[in-house]
């Protein structure tokens, strides 16, 4: 029995809330449950020296978690004078993870940048990160062809992150907090709508997992993004 | 004629959210018209080394922006590896202002951070922050005292923060972006709800101000703070 | 009775000391009683970004404290790799303010950068450096156009700063540091020669003070502006 | 046809030179083909603060490419004033991947920091440093049982790290430098002896990746990390 | 012939100010001709930590330029966020220099900072501020005495620095700023007050320099030493 | 009699050996006894902004410490975030030595950086690191001819640097680390093969040395350094 009273199939409640903020190209603000992430989609012209030239795009996140988004407070990073590892992990991965959802060549020489930020954590900021940062690039790259920047649409299709793990022997699906901090397993898992891995990084924190306990998670993780990008393209009104 | 269709004393409507995140002892989201901005207290036991041994606390206050909390996205800081000047003196104005409505002799040796987060900007982003942690700070404290770590609660009294300025001429009350950044004059009043001045900063952006200028923008002020404690004490179910 | 044994009107003895080193455009050793401030000027071609091609000039300021300007010996801000925000609002209002004293549009495509390093430190540096790169920068103009990078001074009239406060419960005028740490409220105000306001920092450091402490303060730094820009006038040798 | 000509499933010959250098309590230089990376353990007494008072030990790890370990020169980290987040992330791996081979609890109160640092790349840097610093782990947790430090060892076994990708459509193990460039899948194995899996990580660079290709990935993986801890036993002399 | 007419044994007029300042313990503004170096000496309790309890004090040194001591501006270190390579390698020869005129062990636990701010270059900087840092920890010391800290004065003698360099194929002593930049040999001689060496860092600009030359230099700088230090007893009323 | 039996004259086993990594343009490794050094020298394009367009190249070098080449683990720099004084003056004496060693004016506007990264360090690591970064920069040079970068080799003539200094009343050549922490003088000197000096830098650690003394140690480094251009032209496989 999970502390929510979920299966071990079940995400959280999921909602997504476009137009967060009147700035940004793309604004959503994701909740899993507990965890709430805005994500703020930002177009600007031009692309980082290495790609200059090469007649493509570009698209890079960061991330970032409110100091007391967490349980106790956490050191402001910008006080500190410097992100994390984590922090650098994540945002790296979420960068990697949207490149993959886009055609970078009809992108044209403008550079997306995704701010990913944790308002409360309650497990899965990254993979909630990924999940709505993926509206936020929808609505951004749909705005730039409305406004005549883009011929056509780039967006080759959804993309969503779940996390899974083994907790107390079961492999569960969408971990929150209580049950991240006690996993033997901590996956996540990061798939296209047609079920076609982009990303994997699972580690064991304690004892190493099997072959078979990998499959298991997998099988979790392709359930759970199934529900999130059934979330997606209902709050973009798409059909699924 | 203000853009918004607002007379010079009127400040922006207000919304005051309270227990906005949950894991803050204190948190509060403030809206003044389109700024909003999350407050969040939280209380950690011991005092800073220049204060340990002198039985009394200290508040604190650390203030950001989101990156695309501003119309064009502002360099993270937290990746830049400094804050900016105008944050640091952002955040001292917020933690001064925060001293001058708690006895810190009767706080104990409890250190209170309040975190100032700029969800989104439309000017104002100080005076909000300074208005909303006020919130945050009280709520903190009852919680304080309800956990049995405080006998009596330091809160000396409420505390507002507005701005005022002369645009075009005229002086008037809570500026909105696009008046803040056309004003000959800029003024941020944080004063008690008695109408006693806590901190006075005015700047005159093009023209020198004069005396009786000073004194319209000081009663504009005095004006709005009013209207901005009604709304604190409204949040918290005081009677004003 | 104050320490220094001057009435609550009085500043402490002024020096302006010209051509206080050979290398800046403008170079100026400026003492309010014990508090010494050398404000170098100088002059560079360029603008920064924000403003290129707009046709005009800008003017900015660093400050910074010998690490044994003060009583203790304070770290030494380039060995610790930063500045403080204390620095950095300081260097803010002096850039600021200066600016207020010139016509940028008629300063050319030119940076003149004011450095006020204090040599030691009495209480008051802030207001110092104002009062002394004004004569700084007065020079510097003086020296563009002599060397024919200038057609015309842009030169708008003479700025100065003085602090006011209120200590046991007496407002008085240009506090030394004992003063200084005294007092319940603490305003720093910087007036044209017309007596106009540039500026106005005004902080209750202990009780909040009152619409009229804040009249008597203003009407203490009139004063006291005056009598500095009697001083940088008889510096340069210009009728006052 | 691999450009070493090797098979899709062999892996580069490995080299391991123990005590290469001799100040470190481990010391290890270990070859996969032209990578080479120094790989030195250093015992410490005391444990991190967050796990003082708790009877256990810690291991962690920093990882450091030479400048030009690299094709063209990279820029020095210390000069530049910080990591890459590449660099933080192969650290932490590494750092979480030999916790896996070790009793913290039989550890004791000492650190064991492992420094892996980059002579030479050519593809495959973090799963030769991973390889190479479990036998300097061994070395050094050998050098304290004889020390009398430790009753007895805490290594629970082997621990090994490949690389595998898909390339032109093609799985194969053990990326060399141009191989991994050309990568459609890039993923890095970390296992136990017992071919349990500590670690997972897997990016589709470009198309995404089946379901199918995971498993075709995995088991070349595995292949691959039986060949490694071969080498890592004969280099300790220990019967496989 | 020189540019200021001096022979190629002449060392600039010297200048010595004590109590420049009035918080430091000892304060010297030292002039080599146009150079104008401040020296204050801080003393304070304790040592570092690798000193501690070893029943001996320390003395160390911190150097700085104002932004404008220069003839074209450098950018302030504070601002920049570190300290040039420049800076660090003269506050290390300051210190050391410093260290050998006093009996560490007949210090006590105390810790006397130097810091020597530059108001004013033209070539010479570190050999001024050595030779000024020396009778500034002259008056510290001195001061530790009287107040009781110290029971005997651990000073064993004076010490002072002064350039010497090949220009033009000519030895010439104590080189000001032209002379400095066309100098093929540069180098900077400490000694103490009896001709023995303490320091000597000779380097080739250009071509490399003999034997001989070596010679003639070390025999210039004596000169120049010696005439330094009369100078510095003359200041403090010691016979010579 | 010192440690390692040799005499005072003789400096340690001396061993160069080049191409020692795939991608630099020179890759030595030297050994000065247990002292190893990896001096790898990078060409490329383009000079630093302050010669552009003077028609001549520049040499630079970094210095570094594997943090495990010493006895005790010394914290990483690029962990800590900025580079120490020590090594900041290694790096600038590295590279001023080798600038002795080139005609700029004929290198062309490519600047070759010299990486001299400590393998192991057991005294000398500065004056191996030159000596090394010589050789790599000879094969850098050839290798620039070869590939018709440059008409004809700017290298003007060998360099080599050794460490001489004063133990037990005695002057030694190419002092080991435990006759280094024991040195009461400690000087550095690097010359050219004609026996011309580069650079001196003589410290007395403890009691000041004498003129006759430092004529003593000049002598002896004249003899080492002999015998490591001895090493340097044999590795060349050129006639000394």
């Amino acid at each position: 029995m999970r502390p929510s009273g979920r299966t071990a199939e079940q995400v959280r409640p999921i909602n997504i809330t476009r137009h967060y903020t009147k700035h940004a190209e793309g604004s959503v603000l994701i909740e899993f449950g507990d965890t709430k992430v805005l994500c703020n989609a930002t177009v600007e012209e031009g692309v980082p020296r290495f790609l200059k030239g090469q007649n493509q795009g570009w698209i890079t996140a960061e991330y970032g978690m409110l100091p007391r988004a967490t349980n106790s407070r956490t050191q402001r990073e910008a006080a500190k004078g410097k992100q994390t590892g984590r922090t650098m992990e994540i945002q790296r991965l979420i960068a990697r993870s949207l490149r993959a959802a886009v055609d970078l060549g009809l992108l044209g020489e403008y550079t997306i940048t995704v701010d990913c930020d944790v308002i409360q954590a309650d497990g899965g900021t990254r993979t909630a990160s990924i999940s709505g940062a993926c509206v936020a690039l929808y609505d951004a790259l749909h705005a730039m062809v409305e406004k005549g920047l883009l011929k056509s649409n780039p967006f080759k299709g959804f993309i969503a992150a779940v996390s899974v793990g083994i907790v107390d022997g079961n492999a569960i699906c969408d971990l929150e907090y209580i049950e991240d901090s006690n996993a033997q397993t901590d996956m996540n898992v990061i798939m296209t709508e047609e079920g076609k891995l982009i990303e994997i990084q699972g580690t064991a924190e304690g004892e190493p997992f099997s072959h078979d306990e990998l499959l298991e998670l997998l099988s979790l993780a392709k359930g759970g993004i199934n529900s999130i990008i059934k979330e997606q393209k209902k709050a973009l009104n798409i059909a699924s």
